[in-house]
């Protein structure tokens, strides 16, 4: 650390972790730079709510800037990091070196395609809110399409809705759109039912939200099942195409693919020159810092570190945000020349949402689903928006929606076109053929 | 008509004029089909609060199948609209014909470059949302590239926003972001100064607000002054290129230039066979009829008429309303075989607002500026936003802005670019430069 002067923090990535590492920080006497490549936080948690029209982006995202506006001390930067020098102690961004006495890495993960990134511009996944926009253009499009090719009579293609994955997000999507086609748009179509949509939810695995204990998984797919959706556990998707999907011996043709089934981390944690799990996540130390470099600290879905009981940390907001803090307090440790303490996560239970009064959570023991899960769920999200404002647009359009039915943010914006879309008058396409049929 | 099926009515547009007519025909025995290429109507007036991220897009707009949820006669329909047969009484688009008895015409008005297409890129237009987003990209993103530029040391970029054209919609955008320069953003950077902006606001004619009195016109300059705006009238711009705008013997860079200075009429008006004026609106009867085809009407800034006066119609959303009403009183009254009447534009007044409890009104003989021509302004707009969700929500965002100087909408998303950044570090560049100077 430069001695004579105020230690420079470089903090990377606004997500939880960082944001909350940041806002911690920014208490000490440390010159803090918070950098990424947006210029606001995103609360990923409802970016499912954007991307199936129930909220604005403006109500889930909060620019960085302000979120630091009283802190002096805080730089926020948009820009994004190419690479790091560790002995040099600067991040290197396209434009400029940042020297830091202190750097966490903060840069998160975004989705994955198992080495088919080709599949990516026909199904979409989620991760911020331009990706929301995308699959909310889609979502929407579909029916409009739909609508137009019935107008002129005769047929329109299959409204499938495919969502691959059955994690918390695949839960959430599929669940919400399962919800949005039986009630908001039910009565909207003249040429049309959006009520025969039909959404499939595809998991590889035995049973959806497999991170949960099994009776909260049996119950979410259960739930699931009433709001509507076609939940097949067991079953790899093997190729995507516009407009189409393969699994086993089906190929289902959907307008609208969406990709909830895997995550890789930031590449940036492969530039730390340090070992990474599969997923390219970076192993840490008890006390968060990269191997060789107490300065170094990665943290949220880039880290990887195993809790006393050999039990992995879990990738969600709150194990991010526990970081960002420890983090903080870490370093505020070593401005007192106090020994480091190893982090400790602290569970205070999980919750998924999966439509309308329809949830599962899990408090230590406690298993709870249905309503009062979801009830749980809404107030612990609206409390933990950032910014009052938010707070209080995103509980009156909740309870607005909650009432009528209605969802506010129904935009299409950009173009009219979907990949695999015919446009042309098809006569009946079977929704879903068996390929062994066909090439009997 | 054909006359022993329910008489069909075509509407083409979905704006001001279009939606109320569709409106107020969904009460008769018609089948009325609206043709848009958006999937929702949006509220012109408030466009420029989208573009300087005071509002969210889902605020100022209303899916155009939600307006019509009610009226089971009213088909909603996405398409774009490629031509008509005004014989065989169709309307063409590019997936169907789409058979009509009566045909509303109301397809607006864009922005033009008076020839100039290429100068598109570089300085866009708000007519549509995607426009707004547009904008607001830009804006949001020069304060922080030059932020960028300033924390590596040195110079950045002089921080100029230039509006071209100083009609309603020139005044408020230039209001705005003196606004926003000097209020919002002036505290939450660490190297620039948000206030150091300059906004250029240059208009062709001698006037700005040219349609409204010479006091007004006169209040309203000096209103935009006190903003800290640069007013210069008859200043005509002579080329815009990426990053920079020439007028006269100067060249001002900037990095942020909205075009405010021309529309033009849907290309539409010219498919319809019968003479245009310049801008490419279509003469209509009196009774708003194409010359020669009674069964097909042509209403809001596709059209035009002088009043018995001799006065043109003004492109103005009442207008547009009222000729919509009118259509569909005069398709009643056809249908009841009682004789059509002539079109009379009801003048209520006209309100621009220029920014925060600044605005000018003309109500007949009587004109008004400032705070109280400002809240006139604030509740005719809210008031006439559709749907009583948005209206509150508009409300309440308007409500904290005035109160804590904060904007809620002030997400970057898409590129990170703009036409004609350096992004190097610049030699300090002048702000402007005479380039008489520099050729002698």
């Amino acid at each position: 650390m430069s001695s004579n002067s105020t230690p420079r923090v470089v903090v990377i990535g606004a997500g939880f972790g960082g944001l909350n590492a940041a806002r911690a920080l920014a208490r000490e006497n440390v010159q803090i730079t918070i950098v990424d490549r947006k210029n606001h936080h995103t609360f990923q948690p409802l970016l499912y709510q954007v991307a199936t029209a129930g909220l604005s982006p403006g109500e889930i995202a909060a620019p960085i800037r302000a979120v630091f506006r009283g802190d002096k001390d805080v730089v926020s930067l948009l820009a994004e990091v190419q690479d790091f020098d560790l002995t040099r102690r600067v991040v290197k961004t396209s434009e400029q070196e940042l020297p830091y006495d202190y750097l966490v890495v903060a840069a998160g993960a975004t989705h994955a395609y198992f080495g088919h990134d080709e599949w990516a511009p026909y199904a979409p996944g989620l991760k911020t809110i331009e990706d929301a926009l995308e699959i909310r253009r889609r979502v929407l499009l579909a029916f409009e399409l739909a609508e137009r090719q019935a107008v002129s009579g005769g047929a329109h293609e299959p409204l499938n809705f495919v969502v691959v994955g059955a994690g918390p997000t695949g839960v959430e999507l599929a669940g919400t759109l399962a919800e949005i086609t039986h009630h908001v748009l039910a009565h909207e179509f003249h040429s049309i039912d959006p009520r025969s949509a039909h959404i499939l939810l595809l998991e590889g695995g035995p049973r959806v939200l497999a991170v949960y204990p099994e009776d909260l998984s049996r119950s979410a797919e259960e739930q699931l099942r009433r709001l509507g959706v076609d939940v097949r556990t067991n079953t790899m998707v093997t190729q995507i195409e516009p407009g189409a999907v393969r699994f086993g011996e089906t190929r289902v043709v959907a307008p609208v693919i969406l990709w909830a089934a895997g995550v890789a981390a930031s590449p940036l944690g492969k530039k730390l020159g340090v070992p990474c799990d599969r997923a390219g996540r970076v192993f840490v130390q008890p006390d968060l810092s990269l191997p060789g470099h107490p300065e170094v600290f990665v943290i949220g879905d880039l880290a990887t570190l195993k809790d006393e009981n050999g039990k992995m940390l879990p990738g969600v907001a709150p194990a991010a945000i526990q970081q960002g803090k420890f983090v903080a307090k870490t370093i505020h440790r070593d401005l007192r020349s106090e020994p480091r303490q190893n982090f400790k996560y602290w569970d205070k239970g999980s919750l998924a949402t999966i439509g309308r009064a329809a949830a599962v959570a899990q408090f230590g023991k406690i298993h709870i689903s249905g309503f009062i899960a979801w009830l749980s769920w809404l107030f612990i999200h609206i409390f933990f928006l950032i910014g009052f404002r938010n707070r209080l647009l995103v509980f009156i359009q909740w309870a607005w929606s909650y009432v009528t039915y209605e969802r506010g943010a129904r935009l299409i914006t950009g173009s009219n076109d979907l990949p695999g879309w015919s446009g042309t008058h098809p006569t009946q396409i079977p929704a879903e053929e068996e390929l062994r049929r066909k090439s009997a």
